[in-house]
C-alpha cells in the first residue's frame, strides 16, 4: 500500500483488534477463579473502549522506529489502567454513572463491591503484566523500571488519581481556567502523556525525540479534553453513549462554560497546531499521531 | 547485646519505628497537592499498624545475611499495598466497618469516594516506589522486576484481591474447611508469603533457602489467621480495636467455627510448628522470625 493511500479509520480498526486480541491473552481468562471477579475486570476491558492510549502508544514507538510487538504488553498495562479509572469513576460514591458506552457500568452488573475489587485487580494486573519477565523479556529490566515508574507516576496521586480528587471537589464550588487545566492535565493528560513517553522509551527514542514527543503528548491530550467538552454539549446521545450535556447537569466545569463554544474550539485548534508543530521533526512515521490529533479535534467542529 | 539477652518486644518496637520513618519518608508529604488525598492516605498508613509484613520482609532478608536498608523500599510498598487493602475492605459496599484499630475508619473521615481513590493511591504508590531508581538503585532491576511481579501477584486478583471476593462470596452460604483455607491462604496469606520471598530475593538467598523461607511464609501466614479467627472470640474489645465476634455477627466462616475452640488452637500449634521446622537451616540468623510465629500464634492461647 503506498503512502497516499494511508487512511486513518482502517488504521484505527486493524490496531483496536490487535490491541483488543493481545489484551484477551494477557489477562486472566474468563472463568479463572474466583470467576465472578475476572468476568467483571473483562466485562469493563472488552466494553467496546476506543484504545485510544494503547494506540497512541503504539504510534509514538513507531514514530521513532520500533517495532509494535516490543511495546503492546505496555500498550495493554495502560488499557488496564485506563479501565481500572472508569470502574472506579463510575462508582456510586464517585460519578454514579449508569452507562458507559452505551451499556450498564461495571457496579450496576456485578454490584459494588465486585466493581471496586474488578477496579484493583486491573490496575495490580498492569503490574503483573508490566513485570512479566516472559512477556517483557526482550526490553531491559533496566528500561522497563524506567516504564513502570512513569506509568505509576501518571496513574497515581500526583497524575490520574490526584486529578479525580480535585474533579470531584471542583463540583462544590466556582472554578477557573487554571483548575480546570489542573484538572485535565492530570485526571486524563498524565496518561495520555505516559502513552506517548513509554512508546518513546520502548521505540529507543533518543532524548531530543522523547522531549518533541512528550510536547505531542501533552498538547494532543489537553486538546482531546477540550474536544471532548465541546461534544458533551453538541453531540447526540448515541455518539456519546452516556447522557448528552451530563457534565452541565453536574454542574461541572467544562471548556466551552469558561471560554463559550466559539473560544473553546479556538483553544481546541490550537493545542492541536502547537501538537502538528511538535511532530514536524519525524516527518511520514508521525503521520499516525498527526491524523490522531486532527480527527479527535475536527470531530468536535 | 548478648543472644540470650535478645527479646522479641523491644525488636518489634525498634523495627516498627524504623518502618514508620521509611514510610514518612517515602509517602508524599502532608499537604502535597491535592492535600485531601495525600492526608487521606496518610491517615490510613499512620493508623498504628503492626507492620507486620514489612518486619517479616526485613527478618527473611536477614535470615540470609542481606542488609536491611536494602529491603527497606519494598518494606514500605508491601505495606502501602496492605493499607490500601485495609482501606477498601472497610468500605460501605464491602464490609462496612466503622472503626479500624480503634479508629474511625478512612472513608468514616475522608468520605467513600475519597477512601476509594486513597486507596488506589496507595496501591499505585507502592509500584511507584519500586521502580525509582533514586530509591531502589543498589539492587537490579532484573531482581526488582522480580520483586514487582511477586508483589504484584500476590495482591492481585489471584491472591489478595480474589480472596477478598471469595470471602465475600462466601458470607451467604454455609463455608468448609478448603473455602476457608482459599480465603486465607488468598486474602491475606498471599501477601505475607510474598513479604517473606521479596525479603529472601533480596537478602541474595540461594534457591534452597528462598524454598525452605517460602515454607516458612505459608505455613505461619495461614498460623497467623487462625490465631485471629480465635482471638475475635475470646479477645476482649481493647485488646482488638474492634467490635469483638463482628466475625461471628456478620456470619463468616472461621476455624473456631469450623473446628471448635480447641480443634483451632491445636491448627495453630501445628502450622506454628511446621514453621519452626523451615526456619531449621537458619540457625540464630532466623531468630526474630521464629519468635514472631511463636508471638502471634501464643497470644491465642
Amino acid at each position: 500500500m503506498g503512502n497516499d493511500e494511508w487512511q486513518l479509520q482502517p488504521y484505527l480498526t486493524e490496531r483496536i483488534e490487535l490491541v483488543n486480541a493481545t489484551l484477551d491473552r494477557y489477562l486472566p481468562k474468563a472463568g479463572t477463579l474466583p470467576a465472578s471477579l475476572h468476568d467483571a475486570m473483562r466485562y469493563s476491558v472488552f466494553a467496546g473502549g476506543k484504545r485510544i492510549r494503547p494506540i497512541l502508544m503504539l504510534a509514538a514507538c513507531e514514530a521513532v522506529g520500533g517495532k509494535v510487538e516490543n511495546v503492546l504488553p505496555a500498550a495493554c498495562a495502560i488499557e488496564m489502567i485506563h479501565s481500572y479509572s472508569l470502574i472506579h469513576d463510575d462508582l456510586p460514591a464517585m460519578d454514579d454513572d449508569n452507562l458507559r458506552r452505551g451499556i450498564p457500568t461495571n457496579h450496576k452488573v456485578y454490584g459494588e463491591a465486585t466493581a471496586i475489587l474488578a477496579g484493583d485487580g486491573l490496575l495490580t494486573e498492569a503490574f503483573i503484566l508490566l513485570s512479566n519477565p516472559d512477556v517483557c523479556g526482550v526490553v531491559t529490566a533496566e528500561k522497563y523500571r524506567e516504564v513502570i515508574h512513569i506509568l505509576a507516576k501518571s496513574a497515581g496521586s500526583m497524575g490520574m488519581v490526584g486529578g479525580q480528587v480535585v474533579d470531584m471537589e471542583a463540583e462544590e464550588k466556582p472554578v477557573d481556567l487554571p483548575t480546570l487545566e489542573y484538572i485535565h492535565t492530570h485526571k486524563t493528560g498524565a496518561l495520555i502523556l505516559a502513552a506517548i513517553e513509554v512508546g518513546a522509551i520502548i521505540g529507543g527514542a533518543t532524548a531530543k525525540q522523547r522531549r518533541a514527543l512528550c510536547r505531542y503528548g501533552e498538547t494532543a491530550g489537553l486538546a482531546f479534553q477540550v474536544a471532548d467538552d465541546i461534544l458533551d454539549i453538541v453531540a447526540d446521545q448515541s455518539q456519546l453513549g452516556k447522557d448528552v450535556g451530563s457534565d452541565q447537569q453536574r454542574g461541572k466545569a467544562t471548556y466551552p462554560a469558561l471560554l463559550g463554544l466559539k473560544g473553546a474550539r479556538q483553544r481546541a485548534a490550537e493545542l492541536r497546531d502547537l501538537a502538528f508543530a511538535a511532530l514536524e521533526p519525524f516527518g511520514v512515521s508521525a503521520r499516525p499521531l498527526r491524523e490522531i490529533a486532527s480527527y479527535i479535534v475536527d470531530r468536535s467542529f
